[in-house]
This record gives structure tokens, sequence and C-alpha cells, in this order.
């Protein structure tokens, strides 16, 4: 039978509202990554500005506002709603117009907008980044071999930015051994060098350490090292709690993020109790496994459940530093994200406010440019089952 | 800076719930479509047999079957369940361990999936394929050229399959003019000339009449020839019916879908109702637009805005006859579908159970075959912003 002549792309969804996140003032608020990867789709966006830094989202909005009126760009490709009530955003995501909503942001929130999303008469998706404890995984030779610099890149890690990353590493999980106390001792001396850091904003120290209280008032629970001194304004000290895994596994909420440079240290009886911890996780956006190269073989199991669990793993480096690139995975199985297809971070964030369209039959004239004959803009496309940037 | 070594990939979602669609009890029920994609993503699959073809169900699951077995596949990656009432379909979308879902089915049927999977502690992906009226604008020119060419191919479309395809044209849009109603005679003319035909199941014939009845009872719909004798069994003749586009603006549930071989034509007063009609439109499946090659590019307006409703756009074609080939789009925006970003027929289908993977810094054995050095599989590949097939 004679076929139609067919021919797809990817188009724009339509406006998007993007949430500025607290943590991320300048990366992921008004001029952020999410507003970057839908106005790459050639969605116009709406964003809602943090309330914690009204300032600095008013100095970004107003620069993207200049860009737009010195290239003849149409006003309405961009907006900025200030406000500290939450139901702002709550009228932004139900309006008609707006066609897919992007959040960086506790669980909580993020969860209450995909709620009101999934629930409009018209469901629009919600890519909502609600963070994740970021396990790392030990493995007993690695400890043995370079407990010392495990010890400092560990807390390295931790207190990077004052641990306000998504990706700082909140679970450390290691099988007890003869090396395990001596390692652990190191890492506390490590902790303790270093000085208080400045946390973002009040909102945020505030939940730090009402976050750090619950876990403590958890049986099982410890400190490692002296207990902080009250400091005043942003400033905190980072924490070491140590659990053993029985405890984490009859607590799950032992698993759940306390944003902020706070790590638990789970201590596991086994190999086998390891795996079990593993196998109990959330969805993440990091999980990270060290081992000497002769061990890491032999804990294939682990590396098959975790690959369930995080959209991003890393061996022998820590997760903290989320490169801007085409193979960054920034986003993971619920409730690390919403929408474990897409990614927040990298090239293909675009691709979250897109969707195809099949043209069949079309006069070359009125086929949008990338889809003619002619390939003017040397793309890569799929011809009859060939990639190609040939001219048809 | 020292960039870390990252390679992603897509790995499967994990189990996926199939539903088998009412229409098609081969192409997309037990073995078809969504499940054949479900499994080419790598994922297990458990379907419901849609009630009204049980007996067929049941042979497609035990050919399914059969060829796990001699394949030495694990029994577990197919399954198939079979229920009457719909409680059996809650509690599989409900289940903890299925990461998404596929339907073709009713508006109503996909919603109360969409909700049901929204509402879950870990929402899931829902792909719902629910209808489209599927509308095909005729254009002056054409219809004084080739009127009689046209009527005759407008109700070969409606007819074909007695009218159970989801993207049989139920919306025919047109500008009054003094061809129109000779037009409109030929269309009448060629619907007479056909006999009735069987529909898959009593369900849907009495659901197409109740549809008809429905749209009969709106003041101002006429239908166009003679009632339709009352037929025996599965049998029904094809109606036409038709009304003025102000009637159609008042009364929205005109251009919902009635599933079956009937059609309305919409008379417009102006190309600038014609136009309003179509803004109003909601999400489609597909949107055709005849015209002869002169009159096309000065209606690039109405095709702008179909591009915004409808996953494919079809020139001087029916709809009717879904090509499987990767430039295929079956999907569009709501409520023709839960998620306009996917497609249920073609190679992309497969993408729908599918999310990345970031592999950071590991060691080449550990890496799944396709991101290594080495490209055993021929694979195009990114690297390094560069499309390449060769070995790293």
């Amino acid at each position: 039978m004679p076929k139609p002549d067919l021919r797809a792309m990817q188009i724009s969804l339509g406006p998007v509202a993007v949430f500025g996140a607290s943590n991320f003032p300048l990366a992921f608020s008004v001029a952020g990554g999410d507003t970057a990867s839908a106005l790459a789709a050639g969605c116009s966006v709406v964003v809602k500005g943090h309330p914690e830094h009204p300032g600095t989202s008013e100095l970004a909005g107003l620069a993207v506002m200049r860009a737009i009126q010195k290239n003849d760009i149409p006003a309405g490709v961009f907006s900025l709603l200030q406000a500290k009530k939450i139901n702002v955003g709550m009228v932004l995501v139900q309006h008609p117009l707006i066609k897919a909503v992007a959040f960086t942001g506790s669980f909580s929130g993020g969860r209450a907008l995909f709620d009101l999303a999934s629930a409009r008469p018209e469901p629009i998706p919600v890519y909502a980044e609600m963070g994740s404890v970021n396990p790392i995984f030990l493995l007993p030779q690695i400890i043995a071999d370079k407990g010392t610099t495990l010890a400092t890149a560990l807390i390295e890690s931790l207190t990077l930015g004052v641990g306000q990353f998504c990706t700082t590493p909140g679970l450390v999980l290691l099988v007890r051994d003869a090396a395990t106390e001596r390692f652990l001792c190191e890492v506390e001396t490590c902790l303790a060098g270093k000085p208080p850091g400045v946390m973002l904003h009040n909102g945020i120290k505030r939940n730090f350490l009402a976050g750090l209280n619950e876990l403590l008032s958890i049986d099982g629970v410890v400190r490692r090292g002296s207990p902080p001194s009250s400091l005043d304004g942003c400033l905190v000290t980072s924490v070491l709690l140590q659990v053993d895994a029985k405890v984490l596994l009859d607590n799950p909420s032992l698993a759940e993020e306390v944003f902020g440079p706070s790590a638990i240290v789970v201590v596991c009886d086994s190999r086998n109790e390891m795996l079990i911890v593993a196998e109990r996780l959330q969805g993440q956006l990091t999980a990270s496994v060290h081992g000497s190269n002769g061990e890491l073989a032999s804990f294939r199991d682990l590396l098959a459940t975790l690959e369930r669990k995080a959209g991003r793993l890393v061996i022998n480096n820590f997760p903290t530093g989320v490169e801007v690139c085409a193979s960054m995975q920034h986003g993971g199985p619920y409730p690390a994200t919403t929408d474990s297809r897409s990614t927040s971070v990298g090239t293909y964030a675009a691709k979250r406010f897109l969707r195809p369209v099949c043209y069949q039959n079309f006069p070359q004239k009125l086929l949008p440019e990338p889809l003619r004959d002619q390939n003017l803009q040397n793309l890569w496309r799929l011809v009859d089952g060939r990639m190609s940037r040939d001219d048809l």
C-alpha cells in the first residue's frame, strides 16, 4: 500500500509556571534552569518568586525584562509574580492557560502542587524536584584502604554550600567491622575542623534545627561530636548522627530529608543488612557507592537495586556538583520528584515542556522548517529509520 | 575544572498495567500496542482484559504465555486478569509495584484511572487515550473543485470499520456558500449507498445509539437522510447530522465524541466563524484540513490553531488509518489523552515506559553495555555533543 508522508517534531506545551527555589536564588529561581529550559522549549514563563529572596528575584526579573525589550520579544513571554501567601501560586497552577509546572523545593510543597494540577479539569504535568537523602554506600575494603581520604571528602561534600544542595549526602551506609570505629572517628575529627556556616535565610535554618531535633528524639539515634552551641543569625554547625541499621528499618522517617548540613551514618551488621536497607530506600536523586576495584564487582546486586531507586548512580565520587550537560540526570523516582521521566538540569530539561506533533501530507511550504526536505539547520533527523543530516 | 565521566541511558519504569480496549480486541488489547511497547521498554506487563471480549483475550494471553515458555522468559513478565467488575482494575492501578498505566477507551474510564493513579502515595503516569472527534475542515475552493471526490472519501472514512476507530471523523466544518448544499446532498447520497454495518458488541451499539439520541435532542441539530430502521444484533446504519456553527458554540457537548459511524456537519457563516470554532475545540488526536493548493496558504492561521489542539495534523488525507512508524503521533492534548507528551502508536510508544539514569564515574565493566566505550550494538550515541557510532 502507498504510505502517507508523515513527519514529526516536538513543539512547545504552552505557558509554564515556574516556582523559584528557596535554596538557589539564582540557578533555580527567576532566571534559573527551569525558566531557561521552558524558554528554550518555546514556552512562555510565569515565575512565582520565592518569598525568601524577593529582592534578588526582582533584580533577576528586571534583567530578563530588559533582555526581552532589547530583542523585540513579546512582553508576555515572561512574567514575575511576587507574593508571600501561597494562594497566588495556587491560582497560577489552576489557570487554564498554564500547561506545565516546574518546582524545586519541599516534599509537602511539591506534592500539593502536583495534587492541584492533577485535579484540574485539564490535568497538566508537574515537574517537582522535592529532594533526596542521596545515600552513600561505603564498602569495607575502601574504608580499610583509604579511610582518611574518604573521611575528608565526605565532610567536604556534606558541608559544601552549608549542606544546601539537593544532592547533599544525608545517609551514609557501611558494614560494621574492625575499621568502622576508627573511620568514624576520622570523620568526626574532619567535621570538628569545619567552622560554622551561614545558611541562606532564617526559614531554612529554622527547618534544619527542627528536623534535627526530630531525628534526635528517636531512640537509638546518637550524635557524633559535641552538641553545637546556639549561634546567631543564619549560622549553623554541621552535624553527624549515627544509628544501627535496625533502628533505621524500624523508623523509616530517619531516611527522609532534613535539608541542611547533617548526615546519618547507618551501621549495618552485614552485607546482607546493607542490601535490605538499600531495598527499602525511597526514590532518590542520586545514590553513590565507594569501593575498591575488586569489591565493586561483588556488589553488582547493590548497584542493580540502586538503579531502581535513583536518577544518578555515582561510583567513587560524591553527588554534590551537578554538571549541566546532555548526559546529566537530575531527577529520580518518587518522592525525589513527581516525574522520574524527566531531568531538571542539563540539555534535556527542555524536553519536559515539549510534545510531539505529526504533520501528514503537508506541502513543503506549510511544514515547519526543521521538517522540510531541505535541511537548512543541518539537524540530525531520523528518515525512514536512518539517522541523517542530508536533504531529502 | 576536570569534569566527571557522565553517561546516561533510558531504563524501564517497572511493571505496567495495560487495559485492553473495547474497540480493538487484537491491536489494542492483550497482545496489542501497549503491551508490545511496554515489553519493548523492558517492563513486565499485567493486562486487564476487556470484559466484552474475554475469549479473544484468553486466546491472545495463552499465545503470549507459550512464547514466554518457549523463550525461557520469566513467567512473571506477563499476566492476564479477567473480570467484569471494575474493582479488579482499580486494585491493579493502586498496587505499589505497578509503575505506569496504559489505557484506550472512554473519557470517563480514562479520567477515573488517571485520578486513581495520581492520588496514590506514589503517583504513577497514566497514558489514557480517550478519543477525539477528529475535526475535518473543508475549505471553500476544494469543495467547489472536487466536491464529489471529497464526499465519497469522507463517507469512506466515516464508515470504515463501522466508525469504531479512535480517528473516525466526527466533526466536519465548512463555510456556507453557493456550493455547500449541493456538496452536502452528495455526501448524503454516498451515505445512503452504504449498507448497515456490524459493530463489535452490544455495549458499543447501545452507547452509540444513546449518544446519537442525546445529540438529536439538542435544538438546531438536524439529521441528513432518512432515520435508520431498528436493526437486529450489532447492526447499525451510519448517520450524518447538521448544525449551524452558532448551535455548536452554544452547546459544547456537540463537540464531544459519540463513538461510532456518525458525524456532525458544522456550517459556519464565515471564514472567521470557522476559526472561532477551531479555537474553541478541545484537544484532539487528529485535525484535518482539505484545501486547494492556493487556499491552504491563506489558512495558515487555522493550521496554527490546530497545531495547539491536535497530535496529528492532516492535509488532504483522512485521519483513519494510523501508520505504525517512528514519525506517527497517536495522542494529543487533553481530553484526547491524559499525557500529550506521548504516543500510543509507533516506535516511540515504548518511550512512555522509560526513565533516564545517569552513570557517573563507572568502571567499564559495570556500565550497561550501550554506554561502554566499545559500541558493540553500533548505536547512535551523543558523545560530547556530537552524534556518533564510533567507539570512544
